[in-house]
């Protein structure tokens, strides 16, 4: 382990956690898993260029890397108590260091979350976190357990991060829908609370990395169920709605990554009280649509006929 | 997470356990520490270029990036139990892929590790390992902890590493003490035994991943203390003292990193008992030195005299 850098976060983090028994500093660090609970562990890689743009601030690269960690968490209804990082990068460039160490942090600290330990590595710019949590044996959500006649829900709204990177491409913009959109995808918040309140009731859950379509699909694969979808229903922010017509919304709400909400399904007794909860947690929940017997996931425009994709997006079914 | 990849590894190290609730396949992996232990983690980034040369074997690669953290585990005394892997790749290589996951794999095995999941993308090779083993409460051996009069000892031979590195640099070596030193460099056995066997033993413990003086000040420097060493007594393998001269062979013994041998402090009247028990593990430990009261960690020549280090190597004290 290389302690200098990975040290200078650790401060900024500043985390006293009884369940670690020995942090940063030796060969490995020391934890203790709380009697009743099982670890939740979870690893993610994100790559300047890919995974970010080039030119996205250092703070923002910090938060963003714990960020889509702890929505791994809060996709398996996880408590996040740890984090290592292994930090690749091409010189050791004190403002950035400190930029990324600030982002990490401010995350870090909404949730007590101790980083134990570190890896500061000479490379292209490449950044892979471990993340740690606790849940309770057998309440973990997971992507398999969706069933016929659940209703399939989201928080928050979709397509904001793929709205917000195609304004980046387009150059730059600080009008305030704009900011907001571009906030979205550099800053994105972990549904960890909405996922601890869906534990006793969703019967699958994922987070939205690559896109709702995607994400699921991989819950009716998981599941072995598909899934109807409302275009009508998908929640968008009066920002994306500002800045893209209704198809272009529509598309990047459906298949555009990086929003990192949480997508689930719930019978349909828990939809009120779930909506309920979530709601009082600030990201709200919505209802989109359906799980059914019939395999892959199907999305129903407003006019009722079923789209399909092409090239430019999502459209009406042309068979 | 992304499964294709990971899975392939995955299948080929096949480890059931009973601990792993839920592996790959889903946000997180869920697991459950046993009864009575902690969890010691680590986790260790491998740049091409930097830590292994470009040309380095896949299989080589994949064993190399798994023994340097289960090093770490052996360091401080802990049984291996799972991993998680971050591999970002130029391209989807299967033939890279596949020979990654044999020597990934080879390892896994022989200490029933389970793979429990991991995250591939695009980027420059970096690959993260992140590593898990349990050590019961107040056993794990640490940096801090050796004390004066202790006596310095270390597993193995040491150079062996470093002395592969220059013959690789020099151009293909294929006689049998070349391939020997370079063997030890590419394929890297961690001392996971001899970590649990000195758990009762020794005071402090590290391993040689920066060559011994600098992890040997790292001992020194958490535990308050200071360490003398005799430079006759380096363990040399015969491959080492055949290829290269008494003085080149010292000081990549001294200086060399990459060996993963493990030094310790123990008590004198552990001495014996542990070169025994060590040398039934087939690495043997060699006494080295010894823990003083004065700062800093010194090297006696095999004339009496202390060395010093000058851009060539060590050589006489010439104050």
């Amino acid at each position: 382990m290389e302690f200098s850098l990975i040290d200078r976060i650790r401060q900024r983090t500043a985390q006293s956690r009884d369940d670690v028994r020995l942090g940063i500093g030796d060969d490995a660090a020391l934890l203790a898993v709380p009697k009743g609970q099982e670890l939740a562990v979870a690893i993610d890689t994100m790559v300047e260029g890919v995974h970010f743009p080039r030119d996205t601030a250092a703070v923002d690269i910090g938060w963003k890397a714990l960020a889509v960690n702890l929505s791994d968490l809060a996709a398996m209804g996880a408590t996040p108590a740890w984090a290592l990082l292994a930090l690749t990068l091409p010189n050791a460039d004190e403002a950035f260091i400190d930029g990324f160490a600030d982002g990490f942090a401010q995350l870090a600290r909404m949730y007590r979350l101790a980083l134990v330990g570190g890896d500061t590595t000479r490379g292209a710019l490449t950044i892979s976190v471990a993340v740690y949590g606790f849940v309770p044996p057998g309440k973990a959500l997971m992507r398999a357990g969706a069933q016929v006649g659940d209703v399939v829900m989201v928080t928050g709204t979709l397509g904001d991060a793929a709205g917000g990177l195609q304004l980046l491409q387009q150059g730059h913009r600080s009008d305030a829908l704009s900011s907001y959109l571009i906030e979205r995808l550099n800053r994105p918040t972990p549904r960890v609370a909405a996922g601890l309140a869906l534990r006793e009731r969703a019967h699958a859950c994922i987070d939205i990395s690559d896109g709702l379509l995607a994400d699921l699909g991989h819950i009716c694969s998981a599941s072995k169920v598909g899934a109807e979808i409302e275009a009508a229903w998908l929640p968008r922010s009066s920002a994306l709605l500002g800045l893209f017509d209704d198809a272009s919304s529509r598309d990047v709400a459906l298949s555009g990554g990086d929003d990192y909400e949480l997508c689930f399904t719930v019978p349909p007794q828990h939809v009120a009280s779930v909506q309920a909860d979530l709601a009082k947690l600030g990201c709200g929940a919505t209802r989109i649509g359906c799980i059914v017997e019939r395999k892959g996931v199907k999305v129903r425009g407003a006019n009722g006929q079923w789209l399909e994709q092409d090239r430019q997006g999502w459209d009406h079914f042309r068979a």
